[in-house]
């Protein structure tokens, strides 16, 4: 097994399990959570609430990103990001994440290296220790993702505390990725804004926590589209959820990509998955944590998600298996 | 997305990833760890001791495990086993996994329903909740495991403490998945005893705590094989190690097989991965914890890890990328 630094003519198999995981660990700023970082059999966290929030999920090659659409880069920080939106969106702060990546053995070892950069760039963004990792050989590239986050003395946040007259409110971008799919899919590269959208999205790690101590009722991260997401809340917590699109904004941005391609903004902004941003929902009386805005309103059980009032006639979001 | 139970002929396709993963988890018992179960964007684990310990190791089809010797359910409860006893390696004892369950479209979905049920028999067996799991597709099954453990109190026992003078013990089977591998290799299905200790390995994960109790320095569990893990030792502590051949039990069955297939049992013991039984060092004072047997000794550092006061020139050991 070899120990050599990787070159463009390395592979992962010639620089090795132990060489790349080195290679992806060594140096790495960990933060003070961090007690005990990567090399040994386990890491060592700190759980300074008691209690521990995990969250996994994966990304594979041809299913959920496309090399010729985005870089090793992109793969590794997105990998990261959808993890740590999941546990934002309990309330919790993240902490460290361990990544198993499984690759084919003639993968150039700088994919390799440059996902795994990916992995380290977010995770120091968030201000998270990457405290493990595994690699294995396999026929495509899958990068698996577990995320740990810490309450700090709140309760989690689920999906299933929305009461009828809640308001519904969202943080971050919506429909952005949906519209960077739609462009990438035509064969375009730009607006580079969108596509660098649906090649890593930017959550807003610190919405999470905030709504919690806002007294948010229930939260999610907007992952498979912004009705299908408030579906799981709606299902979870009993409850009818209507969405008011007066109140979601469209973006220029997206106006611009939608009229160039034909396609309607909105239906981005309504199922369009892969932002993670957050959608919760809060007691009319709440104070909202500053740039949460509200988007509907939480109703009867038996109205399921309605948009306007009425039923959303078009294909509620993504679905992997379909 | 349908939302039926599985049939015979169901695909994982046809049962989607929300309906499969409340298959493996809906009915479960979580023990009282878990304070927050699967089905959130995130579950919540008690950390009584206010750190955790983490860990990751993924199982992919043709590297790691192949259908056509090992049961879905014994390839769902090895890649637990792994993982719950680099827990235990730490000193920790296991509390929680999370599944990152990847495999093509057309699988039955008897085939990942097994696996999944494996992942909560192994789960069982050691006490240990499964919080939390993610389905995608893929071209081939990859089974990404994180385990979550707790020290107790304890201070982890890492790779890095072994001193000169220690002694080297281990507690658990060594060589026997070697043994398997053999077998299956030319073609038999057994004797079962060692065939089933490839398909699946029984770490006896309190044996890792104890060990930490009883005042280790170094601890490792032997997935590599004896002597490739006593080097991950002997390279953190910057020590060296020496085994004595004359203690180390070669148990009769593997002997048997060995005389079977013209092999040597001693370089299953020595060299054989798979095993997951832990190797430890411990001051020469210590009073070892029940079932630990010392098989060697620390010493310079010069000396590598050497086998009866010399090298071992045959190769040390398993490793993936070769």
């Amino acid at each position: 097994m070899g120990e050599s630094p990787a070159s463009g003519t390395d592979t992962v198999a010639a620089i090795g399990e132990f060489g790349l995981i080195r290679q992806a660990t060594a140096g790495r700023p960990q933060p003070s959570t961090t007690l005990l970082g990567p090399g040994d059999d386990a890491a060592v966290v700190a759980a300074p609430d008691g209690r521990v929030v995990v969250s996994t999920d994966s990304l594979v090659e041809g299913v959920h990103f496309r090399l010729d659409w985005s870089t090793p880069t992109h793969v590794g920080r997105k990998a990261v990001a959808v993890n740590l939106a999941d546990i934002a969106a309990m309330g919790a702060v993240p902490m460290s994440v361990v990544v198993a990546l499984a690759c084919p053995s003639d993968t150039p070892a700088s994919v390799a290296t440059e996902l795994l950069d990916g992995v380290a760039a977010e995770a120091e963004r968030a201000h998270v220790g990457v405290v493990g990792g595994d690699l294995v050989r396999a026929d495509e590239i899958v990068v698996s993702v577990t995320a740990l986050g810490d309450l700090g003395g709140r309760a989690p946040v689920t999906r299933s505390g929305a009461q009828p007259g809640d308001v519904v409110a969202v943080y971050g971008r919506l429909g952005w990725a949906a519209a960077g799919l739609a462009v990438l899919g035509r064969g375009f590269r730009s607006p580079v804004s969108v596509v660098n959208a649906q090649r890593c999205p930017e959550p807003p790690y610190a919405a999470g926590p905030a709504a919690a101590s806002a007294g948010a009722t229930a939260m999610i991260d907007v992952s498979d589209g912004l009705l299908a997401d408030l579906g799981h809340i709606a299902e979870a917590s009993g409850v009818g959820i209507d969405v008011h699109t007066d109140k979601l904004t469209v973006a220029e941005r997206l106006i611009d990509v939608s009229t160039a391609l034909g396609a309607d903004p909105m239906h981005w902004v309504l199922t369009g998955g892969e932002d993670h941003a957050f959608a919760a929902t809060f007691p009319s009386s709440a104070a909202l944590p500053e740039g949460w805005s509200v988007i509907g309103s939480v109703g009867r059980p038996d109205i399921g998600v309605t948009v306007d009032g009425g039923p959303y006639n078009r294909e509620n979001g993504w679905q992997h298996w379909n």
